[in-house]
């Protein structure tokens, strides 16, 4: 290892989480960074979306928190500021963004064929353990600094503004990566089902006209219509509010993804009954993991449907993604706001209760940190 | 219609249950026949295979008896003795056989394109309304004759013999169909799980083999171990025996096609985390409509996997498997069981305790029926 040691803080600086019960009272703590492995990229960070993910981590809707300072935040821009020696896909000064994976072993056969996400020896970008690195807990990027394998880095293109680059590294990536493996790049003449609006949805939105896709978005009330039309869709059903959608789209999907964070309203047996022959209801979506779902062979049968999730993306989708929402003009809608304790209480609460259109963005990172 | 009505008795016989507590003592039983329309075809009944699902709907483990005089039957062969006048696919005096569907609209998009039997106006061979067909409550094979449009009517290979044929009808096609549609016709280098060693179960070790893949049979004890090798898995786990097997087939599978007929030892999540990522858990075995099985988008997230069902399969793919079978020598294990009041209750009841290596047969036809 000859990377540049002293030019990286030993200890970073972030806002982080002591138990659940304070999940939208992040305070400045102080802690030891991750070890710089060859392939590691040590990032400076300059902005950081805020994920539904953030909050389902921090309230433990999902698994405990392993740290008492846990700091979260996936969708992470930043400039490098020193690279292992055997980093070959990024440069110290770079701007680069890093998502919701930040290392894998990139030896088995999902990290040698564009699966890296689905490495058994990943590790998260925050409240995970990095096996390769000393089993290191992992904190996010409400912070001052980031640690990524460059598998994990995305460069950035130079006409895309930071904050409209935030949050692709996570809820762009985690749309982009089930709508083309679903549909193809070219999804002309297929229709696509896009429910819950929120970061994730209004993104898919987009990246599913962007891809050609007839779109048709599903929200629990008619707040969002308007603007899910402007974002992309062609159609719109207010699940609360609409009955009888159902008959109306028999056979006519051909990918239902679900991007909602709760399973309020989700009556999956109404949108297996809308799919074509041998397609998938998909969720991104990942509710708190109390709230199952129950299904028998039976509910799938009439369309030879099928339920599953997709995680993330690769980097080589991050870096088509990318290409994408450079030329087609996919632009998330975005709220700035600075980063601290009193902005991470604010987003958090306002985001818990849907009260955002569509992300927040973290910014003026070094307002913040010392170091 | 000029069909041949005089050659077709007004009334046939079957064996029927008049309720679900009787599910294995059907009586013989007269009923009055479904309409001749112009594209079906009357065949007078030689031979009919027993499967799981007679004893699931008799039991009205799925739904109600529609009937009371409910015959069951779904893998019929016999002869035809008259055609609708539109009808070109057959002849009088073919050998033909019939599966578990027997109508559909022949005109949406899905009678159009190869997936007939996912039809939404179709109608099953039994206990189901036939809407093309003056809401006919259908009648399955275990009777002297079954009507059924052409495109549900399989030409039998001259060199098959009809005991043989029979299982093809449903369990042959219900496994073939997810194989070729989830692997391609040529399956080598992929390997495949088959869960449930029944009826179903013992044909796709058979097919699975037949189209080149790798083949691993789940059984819940090692009884059947010696003779799923002989059919063709490569490998065998008692899932109820051994328990580690999870972690020595990790990133293994290419489809898993679940052929229970329950959900006993079924923990799905053991099956999920050992596909590969993007692929299916299929279920072909429909268990009672009580037995829900939990989920969470978590459950699929590790693999990108999901969960669907599959329902019997095209004409095209029939024609194709009957194909496979013969040239690859595809042949079922038969018990041949007389056709009657006793051998239906015979029958009825192993099969219910797994007393079956592994499909019945009921022939002798001409003995039990006057007309
Ligand atoms: N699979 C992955 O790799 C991955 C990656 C990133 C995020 N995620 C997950 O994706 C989900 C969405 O994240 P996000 O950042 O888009 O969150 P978000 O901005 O809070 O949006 C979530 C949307 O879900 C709907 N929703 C909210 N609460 C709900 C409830 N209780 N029941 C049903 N629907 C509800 C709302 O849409 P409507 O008002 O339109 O109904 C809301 O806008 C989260 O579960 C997150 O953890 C998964
Ligand atoms: N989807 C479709 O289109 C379609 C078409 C035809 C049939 N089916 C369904 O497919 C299933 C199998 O039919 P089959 O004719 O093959 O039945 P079968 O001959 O009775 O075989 C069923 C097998 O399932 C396993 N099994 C039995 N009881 C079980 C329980 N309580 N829990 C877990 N596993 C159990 C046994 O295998 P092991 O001893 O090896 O564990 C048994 O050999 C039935 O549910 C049937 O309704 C569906
Ligand atoms: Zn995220
Ligand atoms: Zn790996
Ligand atoms: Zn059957
Ligand atoms: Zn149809």
């Amino acid at each position: 290892m000859t990377v540049q040691e002293t030019t990286i803080p030993a200890t970073f600086q972030g806002f982080g989480v002591d138990k659940p019960e304070n999940w939208n009272k992040p305070k400045l703590v102080e802690y030891k960074r991750k070890i710089v492995n060859p392939h590691d990229v040590v990032v400076k960070n300059i902005a950081c979306g805020l994920c539904g993910s953030d909050i389902l981590t921090l309230k433990a809707d999902w698994s405990p928190l392993l740290r008492n300072d846990a700091v979260v935040g996936h969708e992470i821009i930043g400039h490098v500021i020193a690279i292992g020696d055997k980093v070959t896909q990024v440069k110290i000064g770079d701007r680069v963004g890093i998502g919701a994976a930040s290392n894998s072993c990139r030896d088995c056969s999902r990290c040698t064929h564009d699966n890296e996400q689905y490495c058994a020896d990943g590790a998260g970008t925050y409240n995970s353990v990095d096996a390769a690195a000393e089993d290191y807990i992992t904190q996010g990027g409400y912070s001052s600094h980031s640690i990524a394998n460059e598998q994990f880095v995305f460069p950035i293109p130079e006409a895309m503004e930071t904050v409209h680059a935030a949050p692709l590294m996570c809820a762009g990536l985690t749309v982009y990566s089930p709508l083309v493996r679903n549909l193809g790049t070219d999804a002309k003449g297929k229709t696509v089902g896009i429910i819950g609006i929120g970061g994730l949805g209004h993104l898919a939105l987009q990246f599913a006209n962007a891809l050609g896709a007839n779109v048709v978005a599903f929200s629990r009330t008619s707040s969002k219509k308007e603007q899910a039309l402007k974002l992309g869709a062609h159609e719109f059903i207010a699940t609360a509010e609409e009955k009888d959608w159902k008959k109306k789209y028999a056979d006519h999907f051909d990918l239902i993804l679900n991007c909602a964070s709760g399973i309020d309203g989700l009556v999956l047996d109404n949108y297996l009954q809308v799919l074509k022959v041998d397609k998938k209801f998909v969720s991104v979506g990942l509710p708190p993991t109390k709230d199952n779902i129950q299904v028998s062979p039976h509910t799938f049968l009439h369309q030879g449907a099928s339920f599953g999730s997709s995680l993330l993306g690769s980097k080589t989708e991050a870096l088509q993604m990318l290409e994408l929402a450079t030329a087609k003009g996919v632009k998330p809608w975005v709220e700035e706001i600075q980063i601290g304790e009193d902005g991470c209480h604010e987003a958090l609460t306002r985001c818990d209760k849907g009260d955002i259109r569509y992300r927040f963005v973290f910014t003026g990172f070094d307002k913040a940190f010392t170091a």
